[in-house]
């Protein structure tokens, strides 16, 4: 058996996963790629991949396992030739989480406490303190309660916010007010003074932030945007913010990215971009993930993280 | 038996303050002040206090109690008639806490992940994650363990940054990797990516960051000022920025306040201007603070948060 370690990025980001791979599964036999050779092909049982070409999945006839290193999914899901029985794991690394929870964090904290206007204000040299209302009296609304959207909302609960989340199935999320269905979404969104969008990129949720949901949130509320560029009808969320219907807008991810150089985002001033850069992937824990289900499927035992593909996530 | 309420700030704000606090305490009798009328001057047993005038406390015979209404004290105690023998309590409102804690938070998380390029890159329009160390490899010391500098530093301790906390005395502060003395001031400077200063101004921090502090510090590291302006040597901050010795500076306090709007700190580019906002009191939480110490003075019972005048804190 051998493992097959697959993605699109550079070389020396490519030999520093391998490095950590192989510093914590010494014994394993790992194979690079692309380009995947026809003859090590017929030996791989686990794929470990990161935005792979589609199509470079098929023709490997052993394999039990994907495992993405990414918590991303919806990209390898539109492969058609994924091959439909091999289990897919997405990566739940606790270092994104972090990461993800410290960005959620800052973006609502700004929001708040009003420390992006206070940049605007620097450079006009105004001295004005911005009101000051309690976390308790500032809800947000976290959309998505996975393994990220659930951490990011009692991350924020922990910081005092009044924290409503909703998730297309009920669940239950200790110190947060837990919404779910259409009727939910309609709660939260009009009480929401910053909503946070970390929801899976399914068909149902493709161009969910349209111009009726940004009609459906409190006048003046904020968005954050930490999911998929693809939830977010860019034209919309324009309009909704130069007509004064958003506050402003923090974005993580576009539906072009990078984010072309002439796109009207770079230079609104009510809308902070970054770099695709909320949450990346620490390789050293997550070589530590691969591992654990690597070795779980040696045993025998149940792989974690496993992707519902009917649902899409 | 009256409570005087004296401070200098803006009559809406005064009847802000004046209407909750008769609101906790309705069957008080409140004077208004300045001035201070001779005759109702003889009944004041308790003066509730923001930044009175040097001078107002007195000639005030009976008086019992003086309770600020903000945490800093070092103005009041430059007043060299205030009455030596009657108790002065500080402010140590909860809000306010919540609040300091949440700016140091975003200051800490905006240096660590690298949001303040971020920004410069957006005008830019360039597209390029930074590097995203793990909190746990990020080093925070926090200058100055009381209510505020405990409470920061153990907010940040609980995201998962390396916390280091210096008092002048020995401290323990779980979760904080505690310093103190000349020795521990000089261990902890020179591990820091981050120093957050909520040292209180006396004699002997006042120009604490001057040329040769600069010089202790990790090189790269970045400053916080969240205390006060008198802490900072301003044109030593500057060449210790400009000699890339410091990589960057968020202030909220300075030596002249506001400031003025040729000061260069405005337009530096590595140097966040806050306009003394890291933490309001709260009049409605505060209300609740005065309310408990009169209800102490009158029951006989010890006072909170007492300043100790000879240590100037």
């Amino acid at each position: 058996m051998s493992l097959l370690l697959l993605g699109r990025w550079l070389p020396a980001e490519r030999d520093h996963w391998l490095h950590l791979l192989q510093s914590v599964m010494p014994d394993e036999q790992w194979l690079l790629a692309p380009p995947v050779n026809p003859a090590e092909a017929a030996e791989v049982e686990v794929a470990v991949v990161a935005n792979p070409e589609p199509g470079s999945l098929a023709g490997l006839p052993k394999l039990r396992l994907i495992q993405s290193l990414w918590a991303g999914v919806d990209r390898l899901l539109q492969d058609l030739t994924l091959p439909p029985e091999v289990p897919l794991a997405r990566m739940v690394d606790p270092a994104m989480n972090e990461s993800m929870a410290h960005t959620a964090l800052w973006a609502v904290l700004s929001l708040h406490r009003g420390f992006f206007e206070l940049q605007a204000q620097q450079g006009r040299a105004e001295w004005i303190a911005p009101q000051q209302p309690r976390a308790s009296e500032w809800r947000v609304l976290v959309l998505g309660l996975g393994e990220l959207g659930g951490r990011v909302a009692q991350s924020l609960a922990a910081q005092g916010y009044a924290v409503s989340g909703w998730s297309r199935r009920p669940a239950l999320l200790t110190g947060v007010h837990t919404l779910h269905g259409e009727a939910g979404l309609a709660e939260g969104l009009a009480q929401a003074d910053t909503v946070v969008n970390l929801l899976p990129l399914t068909e149902q949720t493709r161009d969910f932030f349209d111009a009726s949901r940004f009609e459906a949130m409190k006048p003046g509320a904020s968005l954050v945007n930490l999911a998929r560029g693809a939830h977010v009808l860019e034209v919309e969320l324009l309009a909704a913010l130069d007509g004064g219907r958003l506050s402003r807008a923090v974005l993580d991810v576009f539906r072009q990215e990078p984010l072309p150089v002439d796109h009207p985002f770079w230079r609104h001033p009510r809308i902070t971009v970054l770099p695709h850069c909320a949450a990346q992937t620490d390789p050293r824990s997550a070589a530590a993930v691969v591992r654990a289900n690597v070795l779980a499927l040696r045993a025998g035992q149940p792989l974690q993280h496993l992707v519902q593909r009917h649902q899409g996530y």
